[in-house]
């Protein structure tokens, strides 16, 4: 069974242009098929504020309205896609990049559940569609908007993203889904790099959430890992963006196992 | 030989709604290869209005400096691209939308002549590319966008990557060039729509210009019309975005040919 790599990078290091840099280069050299789902990074939020469009959140979480989804989709769509795509190419990589919408990608449906506005999720990945682009040797850089199929594009969270993607690939290929951020991985202490678990398997999870030591940000990233074991993922590592290269080779970050 | 459509649409049609909306009715309706080549409206310009972004311009034409690239790879690529490619999708066409840079679809090199900054002169058309997508049944949705393969994004204009698309498809298939816009046609009377030329050859065009009837912004459009025909394209028509139906069909605007 053939490898693939999904890898997902976090907002954080799109902003700085010098981990992105280091981290790009890791990924053109990366052998075989992988796909790259990325976040968008301030670069929205700051765009929202230029242009004095307020965020409104509910409960703590934001809500994309219509004046807020065209800034997303611009910018993670349009500026950070392109321009991720292009520095592929420049290295040699032949990226291509999709939102959802395109060839119908990830079709989603509009949150039912609380009044986030155009906020999608998922209900089919198009396997088939990336499986053509991976025989053309054609590496995928998704942007987490997604679309309806009735002429609407939604904002969709790029860790669900890639974890559902990883997921519809499961069975055809052996999928290791790594999730590459500002940090080592999972950490013991949150202030402590050095403090990386490199083995989370889900009682340890469980144990970390009940003593509060794994909070936060980190809780939905590390369900979304488990949830992907359960789909049939191989592995799933989590860790620092700018050394893809070990967390490819699995010397580097924290690997999520369900034993 | 199989015949396909290479249709631009131009800047003013997507600025308005209606019109925007019956266009993409038709498109969606086009039998067989079809792609499709927009420009930007003054989507672009407005938002770099609201960013106080200036214009710079060299003898009246536009300057892209790095902040004007920021804009047009958002609002072309991302916001315009992404929402005509969703909009497509609801009507049941399986469109896909590419920037130049992905799957290195066109590659161009920065003008050298002039100060126009970020601006693209094309090289290439991956022919082999566009095949492929079109023999899986999708539609093609090009961003005036493209790259230099060193990692550098460019402007280019829609008109020209709507030509060199076209003459690269050439010899492979019948082409038929569009170019839709807000007008008829070619106008005797840039004033009265019902003095659209049905037909327009060379002799008639060099006659047309020389008396002043033909100006302005008509005349780069129809410059590269006779260059797609010298390249081997069967057909080029222009006219009206909302009558895309009759462009197709021969039954309106104005056909350009070399006789």
């Amino acid at each position: 069974m053939d490898k693939i790599f999904v890898i997902k990078i976090g907002g954080n290091v799109i902003d700085d242009e010098e981990k992105l840099s280091v981290f790009l280069q890791h990924f053109a050299a990366v052998d075989g098929a992988k796909i790259l789902v990325h976040g968008g990074g301030k670069l929205a939020t700051n765009l929202a504020e230029q242009l004095q469009i307020p965020q409104k959140m509910i409960e703590g979480r934001r809500v994309t309205d219509e004046d807020s989804l065209r800034i997303v989709t611009m910018v993670y769509a349009g500026y950070i896609n392109k321009n991720i795509v292009a520095r592929l190419q420049g290295l040699g990589c032949n990226a291509t990049g999709l939102s959802g919408a395109d060839g119908n990608l990830i079709q989603a449906h509009k949150r039912v559940s609380g009044d986030y506005g155009f906020v999608g999720d998922i209900d089919l990945v198009n396997k088939q569609w990336i499986e053509s682009l991976l025989a053309a040797d054609k590496a995928i850089v998704i942007a987490p908007i997604t679309h309806d199929k009735k002429g609407q594009l939604l904002n969709t969270n790029a860790d669900t993203i890639a974890q559902k993607v990883a997921s519809a690939m499961a069975g055809t290929y052996k999928v290791h889904l790594i999730y590459s951020f500002e940090k080592e991985g999972v950490l013991l202490d949150a202030d402590d790099d050095a403090s990386v678990i490199s083995n989370l398997d889900k009682k340890n999870y469980d144990n970390l959430k009940k003593s509060g030591t794994i909070y936060a940000g980190m809780i939905p990233k590390l369900d979304n890992a488990f949830d992907a074991l359960d789909s049939g993922i191989s592995k799933v590592v989590i860790g620092r963006a700018e050394k893809l290269d070990e967390l490819i080779s699995g010397k580097g970050g924290t690997t999520i196992s369900n034993e």
